[in-house]
């Protein structure tokens, strides 16, 4: 059984828009057991909507459809696909319920233009959207299933999650897939792969190895597809033989991130975490705050952009500053000691560096980074020389700290 | 002519990587003046991407291939390329000359596995990649372009930049579009859509206006093709009829984003802003210090995620916080007053609120939000009501912050 993905809107295609809903979709049908075939986004044309519809049916058994639903002029994925399924709108009152549900929530009044979104094709079943205006739709034709959604992402989100997925389920019979997922950093992709040569030759047949770089991490993904007990029992097998090859360089495992892992280690410890940042500007705690439950163990954090904020909140003397510039070894302890006595915190992570693109010197060019760690056992830090590209240092500097702070976590016990 | 986009990878079909790729392309393809028809995304399979190659160049003219190009045994994209021109790989002189100065800044041994990226197909133009040992390739074939980029996304934009996009330009003639865009905040879609009725009714044939919602913003997007001269011209006197309608809610034009805008307000004012951040975690100082040279306006921030930090850092009394809690009116004002003192800033941002999931009770469900903004003119707080998600409210309570800022960075005049 397979699965496509379609995505309409210039928008897209003019990369106006990032198309996140496509990755989101792709997990949730892989978690399923539904494989991807392929995603494919498209203008919003008649012509070009109808022959992607074609194509994918060709292909596909259950063809995910989502944008172009809105109210306006240039939402024509309802007219396409009554035109596919030469079939005609029409007024679906539970569709109408819901509009004036969520027209009421916000205290307005529903304007003709809004009473056209409870026409839906009349072929199909009729998703209701709470929380949003435009219906989703389900079409069974020729044996192949349509599912068109709006493409809001939260909007398809709660759709797929409440009412597509549990009927993809009920429809179709869908073969067991599994995925482990191991995550390394501080090696490349190519010596990784030499590392696992052997491996990769005795794996068997129903397995594959997928190698995903992505900035300083490399995340080494096993798949196998199959009968449901023998792939459980083979993955833990090959899964124990792959972590016995990369274990130096391993931070976690699955769909972890090291600001997850990093909160499950502090959880246990029972211990807190504050941040000090300059470069990163918040990025550090942004990344640790994302994770639900943080506030059990994020106390909080000064970022300190400004030699005098570094000085007033951090005692960060200003002659230090003046000799040796915000990005020094000095000073990256200094913030990440300070911190933990302001903020009463058990670890600390400091970072100071010239993110770019001005700033740079020929002694401290653009990327030169201090990340410091403090804990009740002292203070460390690190230099890092990174590159040009002012997001990426940001970015890469916010996960080497954490990285930093997950091996001190680990070490301290 | 018409541009297509094929992006190789299993990684994008299971949706554990979000294809950024494809958006930055369309992006440069259409400043320009090139239209991405088609964005498909394929698997690690010969036929699969044979497939995918043969359909694009029935439909385009340039064919733009990211993915697949990593020294690994799932990247099999040159080999595929090769079979698809009936050629085979060379080993290409230059590519290695650039393989072992990359490995040398890394004090690293090319190994054989490495020494096989220098190889190419003998039909192509190699594109020596700075930034890493996979090489891109330009290819043309019965008047049609086909480009392979390594799928990175900082290696595939220098690659863009460098070399595809000045070789596109010698290649193609292109013809001229030219997007304006408005960006609107507090007007949903379809209330905009009403208002622009008459607006999209006299707009001239080569021009379409598109509506792009995302979170709390939405975004107007007038689009003409045609002679340069003719189309600078009439875009002037429509966008300004555009603007006519939606001035009450517009924010910015253009990719500005928020915290572009206001960076620049602050900077025309000579004027610096902090933060004082609850709930957001330091999300609203990240959006502003992404920004290159927000180091002029921004002094720093303080994230305090529990009373104890608010209490010291901000003197928020205990008892405010025992009796009314962290997310109220009088908490949002005084972290907002406190921020400006302790940091020494013009301006200042607070948030505190639930973000959720867990921490909601019955008078103050998840996704209640206080923003505070502070000035030398005084404190204000506005009470935001936002829904479930802890992501969503996060960004949604960014957004609001750093539009309340401008608000008032327009109105201190």
């Amino acid at each position: 059984m397979k699965a496509e993905i379609i995505t309409i809107g210039d928008e897209l295609l003019i990369g106006q828009v990032v198309d996140t809903n496509s990755a989101w979709m792709g997990q949730q049908l892989n978690e399923h057991g539904i494989k991807v075939h392929q995603i494919t986004s498209v203008s919003d044309e008649e012509t070009h909507i109808l022959d992607a519809l074609t194509e994918a049916a060709m292909r596909a058994d259950l063809i995910l459809i989502t944008g172009g639903l809105g109210p306006t002029k240039d939402d024509i994925t309802k007219i396409t696909l009554c035109k596919y399924f030469n079939t005609q709108l029409v007024f679906n009152e539970e569709a109408f319920e819901n509009l004036k549900t969520i027209f009421s929530r916000f205290g307005r009044e529903i304007t003709p233009r809004n009473r056209t979104q409870a026409e839906v094709p009349e072929n199909c079943t009729p998703l209701i959207n709470k929380r949003g205006t435009a219906s989703g739709m389900w079409f069974e034709n020729n044996g192949k299933v349509y599912v068109s959604m709006p493409g809001v992402p939260h909007e398809m989100k709660a759709m797929m999650t409440n009412d597509v997925l549990p009927k993809i389920k009920e429809r179709f019979v869908t073969p067991f897939i599994l995925h482990k997922t191991v995550l390394t950093q501080g090696i490349g992709e190519s010596f990784l792969a030499d590392k696992l040569v052997q491996f990769e030759e005795e794996l068997p047949p129903a397995f594959k190895l997928a190698y995903l770089p992505a900035s300083s991490i490399v995340r080494l993904r096993l798949t196998a597809m199959g009968d449901e007990i023998t792939i459980r029992k083979t993955m833990d097998v090959q899964f124990e033989k792959l972590l016995a090859v990369v274990h130096p360089y391993m931070f976690g495992v699955d769909e972890d991130s090291l600001e997850v892992i990093i909160g499950n280690l502090l959880k246990t410890k029972n211990k807190t975490v504050c941040t000090a940042e300059s470069c990163t500007g918040g990025y550090v705690s942004h990344l640790i705050t994302k994770v639900a439950g943080s506030s059990e163990y994020f106390v909080g954090s000064t970022i300190t952009y400004s030699y005098p904020s570094k000085t007033k909140l951090l005692n960060v003397p200003a002659d230090l500053l003046e000799k040796r510039g915000a990005v020094s070894e000095e000073v990256a302890k200094i913030m990440a000691a300070e911190a933990l006595n302001l903020l009463g915190a058990d670890y600390s992570i400091s970072t100071t560096g010239i993110a770019g693109p001005g700033g740079g010197t020929t002694d401290k060019p653009v990327g030169t980074v201090w990340i410091g760690i403090g804990s009740k056992s002292g203070v460390t830090a690190k230099k890092f020389q990174l590159g040009g590209d002012r997001s990426r240092n940001i970015e890469m500097t916010a996960i080497y700290a954490l990285n930093m702070l997950r091996k001190v976590l680990i070490e301290e016990n």
